[in-house]
């Protein structure tokens, strides 16, 4: 599934291939996220036209809406979105701490309420495999319980346990249960919340019952962003150098840079949509917040420097002007814009791996984007 | 400015060519309204992809929001919005009495509340051309007064006599400063709500006074559709064959092919753009309510003879999933099928004109619809 390429010279950042049947992608990449089988106020074509590579959506959320049974009758979640590149979905396991207000754990599963309607739900982890396997996507992440931040030790050893015994559970009922259309890919997730020692127990424990490829998951909720950062510290050596390494949810663009440098591979996150939807561009020199009073007669683009449609065609006065009114086209034209610049990083930092100067990309990107990282 | 081309053989259908300085545009034709300077939750490429010929913007709007001076700056409407085919800008006039609570006129003009913070402003007919210069749109409307539904003869008459008073005044100050950049053309507003004699009198008045085209206004403003077509029995007899007729803020596509059929060349609605946002599609055979549970596994397009991508690439169930998610692809994508399925109708009735088949076409189009028109 993965191939790697090339470590760079000067840095643990690498190269790689995944190979799935809907296609290659080069990493590192980036996933855009698409909760509800589409990334928020983009169309496939768009993310067809700067050559997005993958997206990423939700077992949890497409579980509730539409149901099974109408991305089943589609003939899975490609089909039913319409988009044939690679697709990664989550277990859900995050969504059920985050948005739900009532869950109970035992061993066998998880029992909840849907944010939506308010109806109780009993998931275990061969059930998500099962959604997972109905939905058809290229990577899968198992059930998995993420600790919250701050948590007690207790906890954070409770959720690395019951991430254990759910995972070997997931991987024993995929072996049993292929999918027979195409393949599929199953990652492990290594918790433990901001414990080091907890953190390489799991990662051990999650090794030990071998996937095709690792998670570091349990990040990116609420902690300092040195917190973050240390977990790979503590992580990354133990993780085999021959498969693939998935930082979920992270993140801000100097994030992702750093994160790269110490031999990251894949990314998601809804940063670049969100604040979008909320008049924030990026640029290489940092946000442009666009709502604010010193765009309302700016006739440039976002970035001078940046290729995408929306920075040949449209001015800041402009899309300040519909952001402030919340139209549509200004949340569309500003995510459109963000992700591009996300997907086209992604090619830089690849570009600059090749050609082994990376660390030297690195210092250069975090200078300019003003990134205390 | 209008080239009247032919009569259909067997109706009051026309076709024309309307020139202006930003390109010429094949009548009858429908106006895409853009109300904030964009047609909601489509871009301008979205417009261009299915040939568009012009947009509608609003001056009411516009004139609050972003404010005159961001579109001065910009160089007018035309750059500010990045869109260089024609554009026509209404006055307000409909607006001021459709959205503000607070109103008060004098022959000298209208005083409002914003209905976005309330302030209050004050606009004489003059000011109204003024605005609509620094706007620049090829055709533009003088400030009007709109009857409401019902009305009292009273109140239609004192409209009557404001609009002709306005109207005149307009033209005057029109004639005395004409723009430097390119060439405007003012239209004449016929009110007179539903009252025979008052349309009669208010026609005459407006075509005495003389402009580039005319149009009927004070319709669809909740009278029953047989009253929004007796105005035109009354009023199309008088209009002056070789200028451009625009039935304002009409309508639903059963009620835009009669009104063709009896002699009109311009529509503008924001019904397309509406419905979409509201999950309803229009097809030659009826709406689709695309929210409704029957769609929910239908893998059919909206439109199996729909050329548009969203027919060719979507499924009904997943514009179901999108459009009950509220998510903005959803909309989007629904709103597209609509203005394409608009814009392609005016299309379909100028070939049918051509072919002196307008007749026939509209007897089939009313009754595959099934309009009781």
């Amino acid at each position: 599934m993965f191939q790697f390429i090339k470590k760079d010279k000067n840095s643990k950042a690498r190269l790689g291939i995944v190979r799935t049947d809907h296609g290659t992608i080069e990493s590192p990449f980036f996933m855009p996220v698409g909760t509800n089988a589409t990334v928020k106020s983009l169309s496939f074509e768009d993310l067809l036209e700067f050559d997005a590579q993958i997206v990423l959506s939700n077992t949890y959320h497409l579980y509730l809406r539409p149901g099974l049974e109408v991305i089943e009758h589609a003939g899975g979640l490609h089909k039913f979105m319409s988009w044939d590149r690679p697709v990664l979905t989550d277990s859900g396991g995050y969504q059920i701490f985050s948005l739900t207000k009532f869950r109970k754990l035992d061993d066998n599963g998880v029992e909840f309420r849907s944010h939506l309607d308010g109806s109780t739900c009993y998931l275990t982890p061969e059930d998500v495999i099962k959604i997972e396997h109905v939905l058809g996507a290229d990577m899968i992440m198992p059930l998995d319980e993420c600790a919250p931040y701050p948590c007690q030790r207790k906890e954070a050893e409770e959720s690395v346990a019951r991430t254990t015994h759910w995972a070997r559970r997931s991987r024993e009922y995929f072996l049993r249960n292929p999918l027979k259309t195409h393949r599929q890919f199953l990652f492990g997730i290594v918790q433990g919340a901001t414990f080091k020692d907890l953190r390489e127990q799991s990662a051990e424990e999650i090794l030990a019952i071998g996937f095709d490829g690792y998670a570091i998951g349990g990040v990116s909720v609420g902690e300092p962003v040195q917190e973050m950062f240390k977990t790979l510290d503590w992580v990354m050596p133990l993780l085999p150098p021959d498969q693939p390494r998935y930082f979920m949810g992270i993140g801000l663009p100097d994030q992702i840079v750093k994160a790269v440098g110490e031999g990251i591979d894949m990314f998601d996150t809804c940063i670049p949509t969100r604040y979008g939807r909320h008049g924030t561009a990026f640029t290489k020199k940092g946000k442009v917040v666009l709502r604010n009073a010193e765009y309302k007669k700016d006739l440039a683009p976002i970035d001078e420097s940046c290729a995408c449609f929306v920075c040949r065609k449209y001015t800041r006065s402009y899309l300040r002007h519909l952001a402030n009114l919340k139209e549509v086209l200004g949340l569309k034209l500003i995510s459109y814009h963000n992700v591009y610049f996300y997907v086209s990083l992604m090619r830089q930092i690849r570009q600059a791996i090749q050609e082994d100067r990376y660390a030297e990309f690195q210092n250069e990107f975090l200078k300019t984007y003003g990134s205390t990282l």
